[in-house]
């Protein structure tokens, strides 16, 4: 039987303030990181995971990964369903860690790495790249994977089955289906706060020349620069092209509302994280006061219970889940289940470091064997920092291609651990310095 | 001009888990701790601050405080409000370490710890204890410690001054009166789900005896146990004396309200912490059903966002704020205004390491200048460990004493803090070991 030997954390980070890709309106000068955790097995293939940050504070998001040692190494690799539901009820339920969230934050983040490695680790054994070796289990198994806590007043396990069940004999079609042709994607390259109106126009120009129906600005940090920006993609992409906002949690609700009431003649399709991702009923208000633009956030909610409650109030037309926020793949199933009872599809957030790389499997099986729909669905995509992986994210033609190597495809090259390990990484040491 | 010098982090823990002090249903074995920050300055006295935990990761929580360093020293000693409005701003604002809440979680914690140090160097270079230090402060100057984002839909800067200038004029009898009588508290001591039925009894009676008129136990665990020992509890106490309850996050809201409605026969005063602490819509609906059961929550609200939509929802009836779960003293005075706008009771969560020392200042300010009313408010009173404390909490006839000596009374003994140093001090590597 296999075990695992070691969890070794390294503290990964990019110089991407240099460039100002990233550049938002709460996040003027990001330099993108990752908290990045190998699962060192005693016969190989090991596991990785990360958490992603952007910069400061990696350091603590890494002895947060640290400090969930003791619950891993000395473990059997976890290998099917049963073995990754206790990993994760494990991780979940120390109770003396769980008082620094409970569930949210850098230890939630931490225990999200740690699982999605454990994920990788069980698919790259099986052979199979992640969102296949989920869509190969049986709707029982996945169920098992879900804590139900906090969720029986909106989801529960036998409404989770049904679901389950009622995809599941035409699951085969679809990972064909997917396999061929991929998912839509959608491209936020063109929209960084900190890019030139040119810049923003050629790269406009450039994502419908390359296939994409929507792309994605943001705003929130001036409201004529925002007038100006949305009236220029809109006269660059035409009206036939789908251009979402993104205010990053810049406002409170009455400005979000006016601010987004100036964008309205040029039919912004949803409007991102337009304030705290804690405020379910601000985002209820929001929602009421600018159908039918479509409310969107999902990047920073902490945990399945505050996606349970921005749904129970009909506070959001979009869930953006994100692989690396909350408690890795078993808490993301829990937050597709709770979208597909909703009727609510999921675009997840990406971008960052590794988010396109991982997340995609988890659209790829949320159509696979749970939502069984693509109506609405768009996966987000940043071309950035995907060289840095053995099995980086592809899109072609605005869509990305059916993640195809075992795993989770967290992996950095080596190459990449030695340059940018902060701060002695030769990046940081020579080039930044 | 006085400078901050250094930030130094201790990791201090305190083996309460010997003893079953401090279980519950979701706790059963905490050792008390906490990350203890000392902001040294180049002209004494010295500033003290710390983030309460529960064992592990308080490392993590340690390193978390220590990520706040490079805003801190170097910096003049902030003395006055607009400077340690100025502090809270700059630490909440720190762009990168906000990815890793935001506001929520360990980062959030250390941000508090810190904002508390440098409130306790602030109130000891004043040559005042906390509470009278901000009572000191104009209107004006209290609204400019506040952090408005995300608030204005439910509290204005220009609410938020009527309500401290209507209670102005009477400040000064309040204080007098807090320094002569106290303020009303309740102990927990009695309570603790690991104690046996003589224990509870023998402490009911002792808690009676000493002049509390309200007791709290832990429920959660057992049904049928729980049942017996607020049966007992109520035979014990009489019907005079209030008995509240508290699950601390145990149950789903089907489970609580049936549950509690198992012990209302024994008048239960108020359920703390039935369900998720994040979840506004369940709070409602177990509200709805066990009026006029109190509702009670807050030692693990992650900050003035949750706290604004469980108050704009109706969904607790007592505000259980924290001095060291949320971002400092200046966000706590955020939660203080939403609390006396909504008309809603502040009775702090308190216990553990400091907590008890820390947030009677925080209620003895409320009284003096936000509230003005001592109706229904209560502090809770745990006693243990106060004897590390150079500025310990004393409750006398069932009334917090007035904290007299200067500065925010976070300060540990020299000694405890070589005791208990983990994993180092004899605590660990002699006793426990």
């Amino acid at each position: 039987m296999a075990r695992v030997v070691a969890l070794d954390v390294l503290d990964i980070r990019f110089p991407t303030s240099l460039e100002l890709d990233g550049s938002d309106a709460m996040n003027p000068d990001p330099d993108y990181s990752a908290a990045y955790v190998t699962l060192r097995t005693d016969e190989g293939p090991d596991g990785y995971g990360l958490a992603f940050t952007i910069g400061r504070g990696n350091d603590v998001q890494a002895a947060a990964i640290r400090a969930l040692a003791p619950h891993v190494v000395g473990r059997p690799v976890p290998e099917d369903a049963a073995a990754l539901a206790a990993l994760s009820a494990e991780l979940i339920g120390d109770s003396q860690l769980r008082w620094l969230g409970p569930e949210k934050g850098v230890v939630h983040m931490a225990i999200g790495a740690v699982v999605n490695a454990a994920w990788d680790l069980a698919s790259r054994r099986a052979g199979l790249p992640l969102w296949r070796f989920l869509a190969g289990m049986t709707p029982e198994e996945i169920v098992g994977l879900v804590d139900f806590r906090y969720l029986s007043d909106a989801l529960t396990p036998d409404e989770a089955l049904s679901i389950l069940r009622k995809a599941e004999p035409t699951r085969a079609g679809r990972i064909a289906q997917l396999t061929e042709q991929g998912f839509p994607a959608y491209t936020t390259s063109p929209g960084w706060l900190g890019y030139s109106d040119e810049k923003l126009t050629r790269l406009a120009k450039q994502a419908i020349a390359e296939g994409f129906n929507m792309i994605k600005l943001k705003v929130g940090g001036d409201l004529d620069d925002d007038v100006r920006r949305m009236k220029l993609a809109r006269e660059v992409v035409g009206a036939g092209v789908r251009v979402a906002v993104d205010a990053n949690q810049r406002w409170d609700t009455d400005v979000a509302i006016r601010w987004m009431r100036e964008l309205a003649p040029y039919s912004p399709y949803w409007i991102e994280e337009p304030t705290s991702p804690d405020d379910v009923l601000a985002h209820r208000a929001i929602a009421d006061a600018l159908a039918p633009i479509k409310i969107a956030t999902g990047e920073h909610v902490q945990n399945r219970v505050v996606f349970k409650q921005l749904l129970q109030a009909g506070a959001i037309d979009v869930v953006q889940i994100d692989a690396c926020r909350v408690g890795g793949v078993n808490e993301n199933i829990a937050i597709l289940l709770l979208a597909a009872k909703f009727g609510v599809p999921v675009c997840p957030h990406a971008g960052g470091v590794g988010l396109c790389e991982l997340v995609r499997h988890l659209s790829f099986f949320d159509y696979a064997a749970v939502s069984a729909s693509l109506d609405g669905r768009v996966i987000e995509w940043v071309d950035h920092l995907h060289e840095h992986f053995t099995d980086p994210a592809s899109v072609v033609g605005g869509r990305y291609l059916a993640p195809a190597q075992p795993g989770f495809s967290a992996r950095l090259h080596e190459e990449t651990l030695s340059r940018y390990v902060y701060p002695d990484g030769p990046v940081w040491t020579e080039v930044v310095a």
